[in-house]
Order: structure tokens, then C-alpha cells, then sequence
């Protein structure tokens, strides 16, 4: 764990260049606004060791996997994150030396991520070989207004010196992939045009055949003049780019100021019209100015925060730690379009490929709901929605039949791209997940006529794979689940997961109850669904009833509590606290085998369901399968942590509560697991959110109202966030003695806290 | 099933030329001498399709893996069978046109494979173009006397013209390996040399560095006289040849006679060594002539089929299988060298790379007892005694240690090279075969000293490997054996494989009994072991008794039958009969999981277990587990049938033994799995000789004796086959009412027929 960065309520900031942590600090000071993400690589040359990203949101690439050995119904291909053309690249050149911060002396250097206005800035003095000194102001950003702009301004001071700086604007088109299995390059470039100040480059991915244009403007000041400048153009097969010399004075200032438009093939519909609405974007740039456009881009932003803002008062690591998790996913999903949805490293790296896993579900979409209207999560309900032919099809190639769903493990397109036989045929809880979004959904919005649009087709799809999966056990007389891989992926190819069972079982009763509801409130539509899917009313209803009243989950009865799997008690059973710390990660210190065969858990399943159906179970029997499971818990999956903190807070164990709350809150920001420079763990960003709100928030959420059962921690002053929640905004404040709730907007509502019923009259306060 | 090649009890015959079927052919045809093995490719140009395989025994190529998702502790590469140089190649040219198969119109092809000569002999005559007709007629042979020696003789008759013809002899190191993960080239060829009538070529593998050199000598009659002619050298990078014109007219018969020697760093220290010794085997073939040559091949064949034939009368199908499979395991390993060992494809292929699997234990070492002198099983057993170093390392990557062993699943040098983590860290019943191999190798020879010699210290290892290996349960109250995969690979990560579990106690006192035998007969050697092994005599005794005696099996009160593995009886009962034909094999038309969570097997891990240790059960407890295992297996594997059909023949079920037994005898030249191409089925060859020998052979070997009981198949005359037995060589002829057993060389012996004992004197007979 390093404490590198400076602690600051608002901003992440680095002062000194460190070389060595420059990849990471890449991944950490990150840009993006739902359209596009830009890693925080430098705008001039740089020489030094550096990943290069530029990401546009549903452009990707199909890679043919590699595997060593071939599994039938392995997948062909991984949706790859694509690294796009480089547009925000400005080469400086003074008096003929390249200024390259791995070649000059670099004095005074400062970067910070303004989380507040969404904007990256960097400053710093060069010091190159003759003597000449220059400094060096840049901030940019990715405006959340117009999605397909990003602004850059450039800033250069002679400090000691008269002569020539020349300027490089350009857009490259000659990138690569870190991740690419058979080191290939995954665009082509189709045009390539300089005029003036203007470039456009028009590139296509292979295979996938996605357009990317990107048009650039810029324009150039001296001591806050414009210059008329007369420009050289400079092109070759995948780059423009266009050149300017401008003299300067010892204490001239000039600044450059470059507006790039990026468009794609997914909102424009021929390379014409990329190039001509293109242009559009960025000369509406050009001309309002980057102060302008800046400004509009701040307010956008003090809506987001002023909705899903988090304050702790008296830790301004745990302030700084939250905001950086909020922001991040504020950049990455605005919910703007139902055919993106949230990659486990967002728009700050390549790694894990794909755009879901079933973090999207389970870890984010709480957040959403709780901090932006509702059409933002329910585009993500959407999303899977449109991917349910997909997914019958994947079900189809695994041998499931008559409009079973199985939804992939990893996903751009609504095809699987994972394979590892255990993982992508096995680890099927997902399905699971995606049933319970749309409960989860419906429970928080009252949306339940979202059933009827969309909801029951994938309900049936997904129950039809359950009873499917499962067969009955004459030995039992019960169902069995046999061959899964829970969510704790540290045992494969398992009998009975407990988790995975619940799930299915789940999934199976909630699908019964909206077939009721569908069927009496919409009718029409309910014929409508039942022919579409061939669905048997009688014969299938009664199968998954059959399963719902009959199926095995594994018990200690000696214990009392759940088993994860059949033969979980015959392992060796050891705490993590009594592993040799030299050996963790264990995933990086023990063979595949041992890890299966310990009792160590990379996160709890049991635990999972737990929280997952917090309702079913009382206390002591949260707090018998706690005690047991969290002890034996590595927690060396991002996604751990914050569920298992969640739960200690609502069994009392606040500071293992808080213990896990700090694993998962500064992850990223503290690099834990000395892998930042790859990316950011985005999703687990949404889990980071949920320890606050329903851990120590003690938010909870049922079809009647909201509960709140909240404790701040020892070092914490307090706590306050807000929830957007049906028609109603509430702001909760708590401190060591008390908690507020203001009904800021919406009618009166009914709020369960510390276990009394309150009611609150429309903009009233309650205080307890 | 293709019936493609003519019956005949001695060759193999293939009329007519069938170029889609020339790969298969090639498979089918190839020749070895234990020291190298060539595919019968053609030796003139052939521009068809074409799998070129040349392989030199021991000589391998680490070809870096490549994988999906990396594990910790898979190995970094996979040791490939390497296609070598071609020395066989001779192009022909008739007045300016190249004999090539390819364009050329053929007649009158046939093909032999000469199984009592060990020889491949071609015979057809070629149309050209311009309507010359040749007639040509090779005929080739591996020396088996020897082993560094090949020669061919290629005669072209000119049936209808007078013209020219060029035979152009060459050694080609230009060669590829169609199994090449990176699309590398293996070898670099160091040196090529030509003058007049000769020819050398160096090659080096890559990061092997292992060297191969390879001389050639030729000469050239017309009509059986000498020529003197001279010779056009031609030369490149990697490539050597030595181009000859003759004259012919009308019917006049020229051959070329090419004597190549082919010799390996394994045997030769230097490249000088190489090729100075490499010299003289060619010279002296060159001087020896190919007639006598040949002779003394045939006689040493001759011997090997003296102790190794086995004679079916009254089924020429069958005749010919069981004599396909013995000649090609006399071809791929004679056992003068302990560092060689039989790879799944010998010396016919390259597909599964590496030479050692468990193969060699479970499925040859039996063959070779009984065919061969003592020490080439013996050096079977000391390969692996060699390997036991690595094999100790190969544990400590997956976490054992004090000197636990876990032998790799497939080797070349001692070092894993496979990478499924189900297989490579899970399938380690293969640590159990290559215990029990130093069991029968004993058994069988009487020869006990070895255990002091070397299979005690290899005892050890793999002992404390299985003492490592299981954890003692609390809620079972015994030990038990987490995540492991049986033979039948169509289930992974199980517990409690009741095969494996078997193994390893059978290990552990037998381990204990050795280290009794050692201690009391050699106390020297037995202080020398325990001082190289660290062996803790009272504590690891203790430990090993302690699993011995309290280790967990699982099995059906209700059905009275072991259980393959825990929750085998969860699954959903079906049997094979059940299936669509047209989903078999499943692996070519399941999902992984699908395999996985089914009932069926690839081969049967408790018969596979009850086979080996049958005398442990009695007749109905070996027909109730028969009863219930058979119908559920799918022999998808190749060694499955075998052991079925002996435990078959073993309860009487004599039609299903000898159903069983013909899915084996004739897998390769009947193609049953659509696969000869890539290499014929070497190890699972041994598997075929025990279905005749233990099956309707009915041989058992005890300490004591052996025993027999046998039977012969309704549409056989009779079975003859020979058992060399300690000081003993026995012929046992079995027709339907008499068996006849000489005792023809070794003095008076006793042995048990249809369970009753009898003594046959040196020289006697015994008919019963």
C-alpha cells in the first residue's frame, strides 16, 4: 500500500514526476463522460514508459482467443477494448529540441484530477539541454455536454530565453493494443486530411468495422492574443497533423487551444456524415472557446455531484477515497444509450476485455438507482434485454433448448467471450443476477410495469435455463445443481452451491409471481410474451414449482449453517488469519489445485446470499454464517470486500465493518494490489458506494419504503448522501449522535428509521 | 469405419492410389527402429497433401505453451516430437519431368507394409504427359540392427522410351513442424557438405540444441550393373543433394540404392564425432550392400516375432490387427536405452507431443514383460527413476515437500509439459501407475534387489506425495482426497476418486512393505536411502499407517458398488444405449459442463482399479460394479475398451469381451475416430496385446506363478501366443476344446490352468 498521492477533499494530485509511478498515475487521473475515456497519457512527446489509451464507448474489437486446449463450445473471440486513435497529442518543439519529459529536466511538476469540474491540469518547468527554461500549464477535459468533444489547453512560457516554439497538433491513427493475443493491429485508417488548422482522420477497426472519425481545430494565443498563423500541413498513411512556429520573447506566454470532435459509426450512420457533423462539433468548439464550453461542462458536473455526493467529515482520506469512486463512475456510464454498459476497468485501461460481467447487476446498479433518474438504470436492464437472443443462443450451443437463457460471463455484444471451460460454462450464477436487477429495479423504482415490457421475457428465458440445469437426485429425492462455480471462484466444477441454488430458486419464484402480475394486469401483452416464447403456462409453471418445493441446498446442521457446496467441511478448515502473509495473494503464490482444495475463500457465496435475500434470515443466523465464513474469506477479489462490510455493519461489527470499508474504499487510489497502471477496478467502484449507503448508511430497500439504520464510524465526524428515490430526494446527515433526513423534493413519504416508522411531509425535516 | 486396406496376415496392402487417403497411409505405413521412425511418405517430389514426419527418438523441441488464462505453476512449455530432417527424399526426372504422384497419371499402385520384414515396399508405373511410361519400385527399411542406419532402393524401369533420367538423392533440413504453436521453425541447419556420391548435413533443434547430422551415400546400377557416373552437387542454406543423369533405352532398369545414417548428440558428444561416425555407418552400408543388409534385419526380426507373435486362426481381420499392433510396438521402443520411452503416437505422428504418459505404466510395460528380455521394462522403470529429481521439483511448484513426488502427466525430460490445470495439477492417479509398474515389473521377474536398487527411493517420494495429498476430514472421520481427476477425464475436480484413493493406499503399504524388505536384506543400501531421502523412519511409518488405515472410499450400500467419485449418484442415470448415436464421441459434440454433469464416462475408473487389483475382489463383487459401470461408458478414450473386455472375458461375458476387443484391435486401420492421419494409437497398442493375452488369454501373474484362463471367441480356430516368463519361454496354444502349453526353453515350471495346478517339465508339454 503506498500513499502517493496528496490528500485533498476535491482533487487528486501528484507533485514531482516519478517516472516509475507514470503508468499508474495514467490510469488514476483518467477522463472520460460516458462516450469516451482518455487515460491521462501526456498531449506532447513522451519517451518514457507509457500506456497509451484512447476509448470510445461500444467500440471494440472481436480478438481470436488463444487457449491451449479446445473445449467444445469455447468462444472464438474476446470483445476487446479498443485503444482508438490518439487525438489529444501535441508535440512542442523549442528552438529545435522535442520537449519530452523523459529527456528534459523537469522541475515543479504538478498533476491533479479536479473531481468537482471533471478536468485534469498539469504544470510544470523544462529545463532542456542548452539552458532554455520553459513552463508548461495544460488542463483539459472530455465535456459530459456535447459527449463527442474534448478540449485541450496547451500553455508554454519561455522563462529565460527569446527564439521558436512550434507546435504539432495531430491525430494518430498508428496505435496498438497492449492486449492483443496475436500482436495484430486492430485499425485500419481510411483518410487522412490536413487543411490550415484542421485535421480529420477517418479510421475502421477490423473485423468489427466500427468508423471512428475524429476532426481537430485549434487555435493559438500569445499573451492572450490570437495569432494569425500560417500553418504547415503533415500527413502520411495513419497521421495528421499540422505545424505552427511562433517567435517568442523571454516571458512571452503562448498558449495553444485544441478542440477534437470524435464520432463514431454507432450514432452516424456513413463516413460522410461522420466527417460533416464532425466538423460541426468541433468548429461549435472552436467557437465558443474553451472558457465557455469549460463552464457548461462545470455545471453539468455540479448536477451529478449535487445528486450522488458523499461527504464524510473529519477523514479526508475516506472523503478523498469515496469522491474518487463516485466520480469515476459518473465518467464512465452516464446512461445515455442502452447499448453500453460498464467494462470492469471503464475507460482507464484495456485489461479483462468485454464491457459486462455480472458486476454490472450486482454492484453498480444500486448506485445508479439511488443517484440518477431512472432511465439510467434501467438502460442497463434494457442492455440485457436486447442481448436475450444472444443469450438463448449461447444456451443452445451448451445443449439447453426451447428458450433457455444463459447471459455470458463477459460480453460486448451479448456473446460470450470468456474461456475458461469453469468460468464460462460454470460460473452461471450470473444468470441469477440479471433476474434480480429487474426485481431490484422494480422494488426501488415501482416500475413493475417494466415486467411487461421487457422484464418477463428475460424472467422465462433465465427460469426456463434453471430448470433445465438442474436434475433430480433419486439418492436425494431432491434437485441437485451439479458442476457450478459460485462467485468464489477459488473452487471450480462444484455440487449444490448454496449461492447458486438460492439464486435459481429465487429466480424461479419471482419469475411465478410476475407471470401472475402480467397476466392480470396487462393481458393482452401476457398473450402477447406466452406466444412469442412458446411459453406452456400449465406444464412449465408446474416444473418450476416442482423445483422451487423440492430443491437441495447443503446444511451443517451440526454447525447450523450453510454450506457452500457439497463437501465443503471435508477441507482442511484453517482461517486466513493463520496463512503465511508472504503467500498472499495466494492467487499469485499457490498452484490452481491447493487453492481449489483449501477452505480460503476469495469472497463468501454463502455471504453473498445473505445479502443478496438480507430479509430471509434473522440475525443470529446472519451473524452463525458471518462468523464462520468471513474468518476463512481472502477477500482477494475487488468485488469482496464491500459486500462483507455491508454485513458487518448490520450484525454490529463495526470495526471489521470499517476494516473492510478501508480494503475497498482507497483500492485504487493506494494501489493494494500493485496492478493500477492496467486500469482502474471500476466496477467494484459500485461496491465501494453500497458499504457506504448500506453499510454504514444502513440503507435498505423494500417494496414499502426505505429503511435506514445508520452508525458512523469512531473516526468519522459524519456522514451525509443523498437518495434519489422514486419522486423523492432525500438528504441524509449523520453524525455520532444523531441522523437528519430531508425530504428536499417529492411528496411526503414514509421512511423505517432505526427500526420506527416516520413519516415526512414534503420538504420537512426529520431528525432522530 | 473404413475396411480401405487388403486382409493378409502378414502386410498390409493398399491397391490403387488414393491421394485422399495418402495421410492416413502414411500413418498406417510408417517404420522405426526404437532409435528413429519415419512416416511413409514418398521419397520422389509429391506436391499432394502430404504430413512429412521424420522423428529421431529423444530429440525435442520446447515449444512455449500457449494458454488462455495463465494458472500459477503451468509449465512454460510443451516438449514436441520433432519432424526432423528428410533423408529419405530422392526426386526423379524423366527427359525434363518430375515424378510427382501429384500430376502424373498413376497405375497399378500399390503399397506394402512387409510386418514379418519390417520393410515398405511401392510398386506402380507412371504416365507422363508426353506418354513416357516408368515403371517404379521401392522398397525401404529402418535397420534394426542397426539403429543409425536407413535404407532405401528405388528402381524406374522406362517401359515405352529412350531418354534421360535424373535421380537427384538430398537431405532437406527445410523442414516444419505442423504442430508449431508460434508457426516457428525448429531446427537450424549448421552445416551442409556434398562431393560426388555423398552428402552431410548438421541440423541443431533450437533451445534444445539438440544436433542431428545425417550422411547419405548412394549408387547407381542399370540392369543390376554398377554405374560409374558423375555427380552434379547442389547446395543451398539448408539442403544437400547430388544430381546423376543416365541414359536408358526402351525396358533397360535403373536403381538407385541410398544408404543414409542418421545419428544424434544423445549417442555422438560433438559435431566432429557426429560426422565422422555418421560416416562410417554409411560407408559400411554402402560396402555391405543393400541384400545382406537387409538379411540380417530380417533375422533380427525374426527374432522378435519368435517371442513376441500371436497367432489367430480362423479370422484374417483379426490376424492381421493384433500383428499391426505388435510390429509397431517392437518399431517404436526396443528398450536398449533408459532415456527413451514411448510417446502416444511413437513414432507416427506428432500430436501430444512429449514421449512419457501414464501409458507406459498402465498399458506397455505388461506387453514388454512378457515379449522382451527383463531389462527393457526394467529401463521403462529407471526413466523414471532418472526423472525422480524433477519429479520432487514438479511437487514443490504445487506446494508438497520433504521430497513428495509428483511425476508430470506428460514429459520428455522429467519436466510437466502439460496445461489444463484439471489434468496436469489434478490427474495424479498416474503417481499410483508408475508405483504399481515397480510392483508388477517384481512380480513378474522375481527380481526384488530392484526395489533396493532403485524403486524404493522412487517408493518414497511418491508416498509422501499421497500422504501430503490427503487431509483428514472432521465430519467424515477419515482421510479424504480433495480435487482430483480419475482416468476418465470426463469429470473434473472430484473428490474422493475412488480409483485414485485406491492407488495411493496401494502405494503407501506397499511403500511399507518395500522399506521391511530393503532394511532386512540390504541394511547398507537401506541407511544410504534413508540418509538421500531425509526418511524419518518411525514418524513417516506411523503417518503413512495411519492413512492406511483410516482412508475414506466412497460406495453404495443400496447398489453395492464403489462410487467412481462423491454425489456420482446425484447425477441424472442414463446409459450409453440411450444416446443419439449422432452426439458420439460427446467430447466432439458436448459442452464441457454438459460432459462433466453426466453420467457417462470415457473409461471406467473403478473397473480400471478393479483390474488392476482383481485379485481384492471376487466374482460377483467385479460383475456387480461391471454391471453397473459398463452400460454407462462411452470408451471414448482409446484405452478404455481394452480393460474392459479383459475384466469381460474375466466374468463370462465372452461376446461383450470380444466386442470390446474389436474396437480396439483395429482403431487404426479401420480409422474408427476419423484421426489416422495425425499418427496411429502406439500406446493404446499395448492395451490391445493384454485384451488378447489377459483376456482371452486369461493370464494372471501372481508372486507365485501364472495362471491362465482361457477362452476363445466363437469365430476363432484357435490362439497361440508366447510368454516369456523369468527363466521360462512358454507357447500357449488355445483352440475350442484343448489348451496346449509348452514349456520350450528354462527349466521346470508350475503354473495354474482353469484353476488348477500343474508342474511341465523343461522341454514338456501340458495339454488340457
Amino acid at each position: 500500500m503506498k500513499e502517493y498521492y496528496k490528500k485533498d477533499e476535491w482533487k487528486i494530485i501528484e507533485e514531482g514526476f516519478n517516472p516509475d509511478m507514470h503508468e499508474a498515475s495514467e490510469s488514476i487521473f483518467s477522463l472520460g463522460n460516458g462516450r469516451m475515456g482518455q487515460r491521462a497519457n501526456f498531449e506532447e512527446k513522451y519517451s518514457g514508459k507509457s500506456l497509451q489509451g484512447t476509448y470510445i464507448a461500444g467500440v471494440y474489437y472481436p480478438d481470436k482467443t488463444r487457449v491451449g486446449w479446445w473445449k467444445n463450445g469455447y468462444p472464438e473471440y474476446f470483445a476487446k477494448v479498443l485503444n482508438a486513435p490518439n487525438w489529444i497529442g501535441i508535440l512542442v518543439d523549442v528552438d529545435g529540441l522535442a520537449l519530452d519529459l523523459n529527456t528534459v529536466k523537469v522541475k515543479n511538476f504538478r498533476r491533479e484530477l479536479d473531481m468537482k469540474q471533471a478536468c485534469l491540469r498539469r504544470s510544470f518547468i523544462a529545463v532542456f539541454p542548452n539552458g532554455h527554461e520553459i513552463e508548461i500549464k495544460t488542463s483539459r477535459f472530455l465535456s459530459i455536454v456535447n459527449d463527442e468533444l474534448g478540449v485541450i489547453r496547451y500553455s508554454v512560457k519561455a522563462l529565460n530565453f527569446a527564439g521558436t516554439i512550434h507546435f504539432t497538433p495531430f491525430i494518430d491513427g498508428d496505435i496498438r493494443n497492449e492486449d492483443s493475443n496475436y500482436d495484430e493491429q486492430f485499425w485500419d485508417t481510411l483518410e487522412c486530411k490536413v487543411d490550415n488548422a484542421s485535421a480529420f482522420l477517418l479510421a475502421k477497426t477490423r473485423k468489427s468495422e466500427f468508423l471512428v472519425g475524429m476532426t481537430m481545430l485549434y487555435e493559438v494565443t500569445k499573451n492572450n492574443s490570437i495569432l494569425k498563423l500560417s500553418s504547415e500541413p503533415i500527413r502520411n498513411d495513419k497521421y495528421v497533423a499540422s505545424q505552427v512556429s511562433i517567435e517568442v520573447q523571454k516571458n512571452d506566454e503562448v498558449e495553444i487551444f485544441k478542440y477534437v470532435s470524435v464520432l463514431s459509426s454507432l450514432n452516424h450512420s456513413s463516413p460522410g456524415k461522420i466527417a460533416i457533423n464532425g466538423r460541426k462539433v468541433a468548429e461549435e468548439g472552436l467557437q465558443r472557446k474553451y472558457d465557455s464550453l469549460f463552464k457548461d461542462h462545470i455545471a453539468a458536473w455540479d448536477e451529478k455531484w449535487l445528486h450522488s455526493d458523499i461527504i464524510i467529515k473529519g477523514d479526508e482520506a475516506a472523503q478523498q477515497g469515496i469522491r474518487f469512486n463516485i466520480f469515476h463512475l459518473n465518467q464512465t456510464y452516464t446512461g445515455k444509450d442502452e447499448r453500453l454498459n460498464i467494462g470492469p476497468k471503464g475507460f482507464t485501461g484495456e485489461k479483462y476485455g468485454g464491457s459486462t460481467y455480472w458486476d454490472t447487476e450486482a454492484f453498480l446498479i444500486p448506485f445508479y438507482l439511488s443517484t440518477a433518474p431512472q432511465d439510467v438504470a434501467r438502460n442497463l436492464l434494457v442492455y440485457r434485454y436486447k442481448h436475450l437472443g444472444k443469450a438463448i443462443e449461447n444456451a443452445e450451443k451448451l445443449g439447453f433448448h426451447s428458450g433457455a437463457a444463459l447471459y455470458p460471463m463477459v460480453t460486448i455484444n451479448g456473446e460470450e467471450c470468456h474461456n475458461e471451460w469453469e468460468i464460462t460454462f460454470e460460473e452461471i450464477h450470473r444468470n441469477g443476477a440479471i433476474a434480480f436487477a429487474i426485481y431490484n429495479y422494480i422494488r426501488y423504482t415501482g416500475r413493475e410495469d417494466y415486467l411487461a415490457e421487457y422484464g418477463l421475457e428475460v424472467l422465462i428465458g433465465i427460469s426456463r435455463f434453471w430448470k433445465q440445469r438442474v436434475n433430480w437426485s433419486d439418492v436425494k429425492g431432491q434437485y441437485v445443481m451439479l458442476g457450478v462455480t459460485g462467485p468464489n471462484e477459488y473452487e471450480n466444477n462444484v455440487n449444490n452451491n448454496w449461492y447458486t441454488s438460492k439464486m435459481a430458486v429465487w429466480t424461479l419464484e419471482y419469475t411465478l409471481k410476475a407471470i401472475d402480475y402480467v397476466m392480470e394486469v396487462h393481458p393482452a401483452r401476457y398473450t402477447e410474451i406466452t406466444e412469442a416464447t412458446s411459453f406452456n403456462h400449465e406444464r412449465e409453471i408446474a416444473a418450476w414449482n416442482d423445483v422451487v418445493q423440492n430443491m437441495y441446498f447443503p446444511y451443517s446442521e451440526n454447525l447450523k449453517v450453510f454450506l457452500q457446496q457439497d463437501g465443503y467441511l471435508d477441507k482442511e478448515q484453517k482461517m486466513a488469519s493463520e496463512l503465511d502473509p508472504a503467500e498472499r495473494p495466494i492467487n499469485q503464490h499457490w498452484s490452481w489445485d491447493r487453492i481449489l482444495r483449501s477452505c480460503f475463500l476469495k469472497q463468501a457465496d454463502v455471504l453473498q446470499g445473505i445479502y443478496t435475500f438480507e430479509d430471509h434470515f434473522d440475525a443470529e443466523e446472519i451473524k452463525r454464517n458471518f462468523d464462520f465464513y468471513e474468518p476463512r474469506t481472502l477477500h482477494e477479489s475487488s468485488l469482496s470486500p464491500c459486500v462483507h462490510s455491508i454485513l458487518a455493519n448490520r450484525i454490529g461489527y463495526i470495526h471489521k465493518a470499517y476494516d473492510l470499508y478501508l480494503r475497498t474504499s482507497r483500492l485504487d487510489l493506494d494501489d493494494y494490489n500493485h496492478e493500477v497502471r492496467e486500469g482502474l477496478h471500476i466496477t467494484s467502484m459500485g461496491g465501494t458506494w453500497m458499504s457506504v449507503v448500506y453499510g454504514f448508511g444502513g440503507l435498505r430497500v423494500t417494496e414499502e419504503m426505505l429503511h435506514f439504520d445508520p452508525v458512523v464510524p469512531e473516526n468519522w465526524e459524519s456522514l451525509s448522501f443523498k437518495i434519489m428515490y422514486r419522486e423523492n430526494m432525500l438528504r441524509i446527515n449523520i453524525n455520532k449522535t444523531t441522523t437528519v433526513i430531508d425530504n428536499e423534493s417529492g411528496p411526503e413519504i414514509r421512511v423505517m428509521l432505526k427500526g420506527k416508522k416516520y413519516v415526512i411531509g414534503k420538504g420537512k425535516q426529520l431528525s432522530v
